[in-house]
């Protein structure tokens, strides 16, 4: 089942507000075999809104509207639809009485005249209940195809559609005598490599796929693998992914943290606790994210017991027992300090794991030599000791986002694969 | 200066990615007097995107268009535009040549073969130089009109629209000959007052603020009010702005720390500038996140000398000095142990001020007399010292998020107003 989708709001067009309700009516029609094909916003106006949903019929001949709805005058989607499908507006005396029972029942006092034009219904139009809210949603339907209208406010938006919208859907594929076919993903999280790199290792395999596509997503903390299995049955899709997986987890071996919503850092915490370690961190060009990214998780004083944030000098000889001279030799940017620190935090916070990260966040402090950018990474896990150094790309919060991320896949990769 | 937005990729149509690109083209836009009048989404399929793009073109003449520039197969939005253009695409040399050396400063090897397609380029088009990632911004403009092609990635979207289109548009305009008026907003941003008591408060005097508008926008870090003036000539929205910001200025008191975009940790580091104050933090709740706020600004090493995690309460007694038998009469979230901390940190780094924030940050871990989200705060300013304790609904991240907001400005008010 193809659909479009035409959200209506000039606050919407002006960036004032996120559309979160067309990634919900999305959502919602994949996990039943709908297939939003383009997603149109245009303002509260009744000639672009017209324009935009009779485009979308032509082409879709399903269209979901949100938006536009409200009893104030620039609220005009039912309007402009009712013109498509040349079906004048009559009042509904069934949902006039639901509209001044609620507004009775609210204690607010009579319903105010502008509300009576929600109950200005298409003629030939289904009226969707909303219990949440005055404006209801309409199912209109006719030769051009079918139209869908929902208010736009998101918790009104997401009951009409879960309760509504959603069970009328898959009621129209039955009938229309298909199997319920959906698209289902997967998300195979990767760091520490780059996504060309990432796209390279895996041509080989990526043929052997199909019918499941690949999409590469790349984020601040590595890249995500994206796979899709497109209008199947749910079993089909289920074992084509699964096999997809099995196909790919080999070829991307170790820089796979994790499936789906994964936190590197909840991985980390999970090794910590199989192992039974504990944890500590000392933070320079991070100053606190690291630990703040551990402590995100719940139960995470399980194993995490603390850090210090060094970002002076001074702190990592006092906090931390880094000798002055290595800092003197090698500078506070340099692989033997992070080691050093993460061999300090561990004696002081008396952990068998710690991990340190010492770098050049930028704007300004870079050198020839090393470059905004340039962070290095201790880690200690029990007598095991390693320390590398990364240039990262970006400003300063990129700098940093990144480089937690890549702290935090030091010690996952020392913890699972050493 | 009209204008529509395309954006593309499948993941936007299926839900996983909320399109805040979208969103952020429109603002910044709108900020010269650009109008989005309608903004379209495709999938990654050539045909989609060649026909919204064709049609949007079509209605507008100039198009901005983001996703569909990366190296990986499915990124096909430049094949798709050049072909409206009939533009055939070429290999732009110069560009190749700066991926390359990108990838060799990078230190990851050779460039990868996919790269490659990053340099091709549609003839006539003018590259924007993305210093962020790989692909390039694409300006290309013809008989139908102007396409600007940017990528999906939001921080590098971000980059070349703040750096390269806002500035080629403002050109386009005057080169124009127009004087167009436009939307300004500004925005008060306040914290440690609700948003009711906000409107509570602001009543008196909002009805003279007309023609601008107001709206209270909740975030984690408070509530802001945004004034906007509506179309308008520029230097009448800018007045009409001023006025409004000064009646409301007086109303909101301490409760304002900043405008627009203002950090409240940037201006708790410019009050310690000022007054040539040093900071250091204890974390036990937060974990890490005050540091991280404050380590996020450019230059805050002046000031800021670091900090402990002291996530286990061993790390408060021997960390910061915190007396065991305090913690053991009054429990670690107490406002004694958060003084305490306060003033242990600022022994530990010998810095004039110090803040600390223990609570329970929940999920588990409350009683009926602390339950989760009571949240102690220390602070210490010279010899002045002051503990509060603050009740944070929502959950774990939520609080996380209010504390560490509510620490900075438990600082704030000591230095801007005792």
């Amino acid at each position: 089942m193809d659909l479009e989708v035409v959200t209506i709001g000039t606050e919407l067009l002006l960036g004032f507000t996120v559309d979160s309700n067309a990634a919900e009516i999305s959502q919602a029609l994949a996990s039943i075999g709908g297939q939003v094909s383009r997603r149109t916003t245009v303002g509260d106006e009744r000639d672009a809104i017209r324009a935009a949903v009779a485009d979308a019929l032509h082409r879709a001949r399903f269209v979901i509207v949100t938006g536009g709805l409200g009893p104030t005058k620039d609220d005009i989607t039912k309007h402009a639809v009712a013109n498509i499908f040349q079906a004048p507006l009559e009042l509904d005396r069934d949902y006039l009485a639901t509209l001044e029972r609620r507004f009775e029942k609210l204690g607010r006092g009579p319903m105010p005249e502008t509300n009576r034009s929600q109950a200005l219904v298409p003629r030939g139009a289904i009226v969707l209940p909303n219990p949440r809210g005055t404006a209801p949603g309409l199912w209109l339907e006719g030769a051009v195809g079918a139209v869908v209208m929902l208010p736009g406010v998101p918790h009104e938006m997401r009951w009409l559609l879960t309760h509504e919208v959603v069970p009328l859907c898959q009621e129209r594929i039955v009938r229309g005598g298909g199997t319920p076919s959906m698209t289902r993903s997967r998300t195979l999280r990767t760091t520490g490599i780059s996504e060309s790199q990432l796209a390279v290792d895996v041509q080989a395999v990526e043929p052997g796929l199909a019918p499941i596509t690949l999409a590469f997503l790349p984020t601040l903390g590595g890249v995500d693998l994206r796979l899709t299995a497109w209008s199947m049955p749910q079993a089909q899709a289920d074992t084509a992914l699964e096999a997809a997986v099995a196909a790919l987890r080999p070829v991307l071996e170790m820089h796979v943290y994790g499936e789906g919503e994964t936190d590197l850092a909840a991985v980390v915490l999970q090794a910590l606790r199989r192992d039974k370690l504990s944890l500590a961190v000392a933070e320079s060009c991070t100053g606190g994210l690291l630990g703040g990214r551990l402590t995100a998780i719940p139960g995470s004083s399980d194993c995490f017991a603390g850090g210090v944030i060094s970002y002076a000098n001074d702190s990592k000889v006092r906090d931390l027992g880094v000798s002055p001279a290595l800092i003197d030799e090698f500078g506070a940017v340099s692989e033997q300090v992070a080691e050093a620190m993460a061999v300090g935090v561990c004696r002081r916070f008396e952990t068998d794991v710690g991990v340190a990260v010492t770098g050049i966040a930028g704007p300004s402090g870079g050198t020839p030599e090393k470059p905004v950018g340039t962070v290095c990474f201790g880690a200690k896990v029990r007598h095991k000791q390693r320390a590398i150094t990364r240039w990262i790309p970006g400003g300063r919060q990129e700098i940093r986002a990144r480089a937690t991320q890549a702290g935090l896949d030091a010690v996952r990769r020392m913890l699972q694969h050493d």
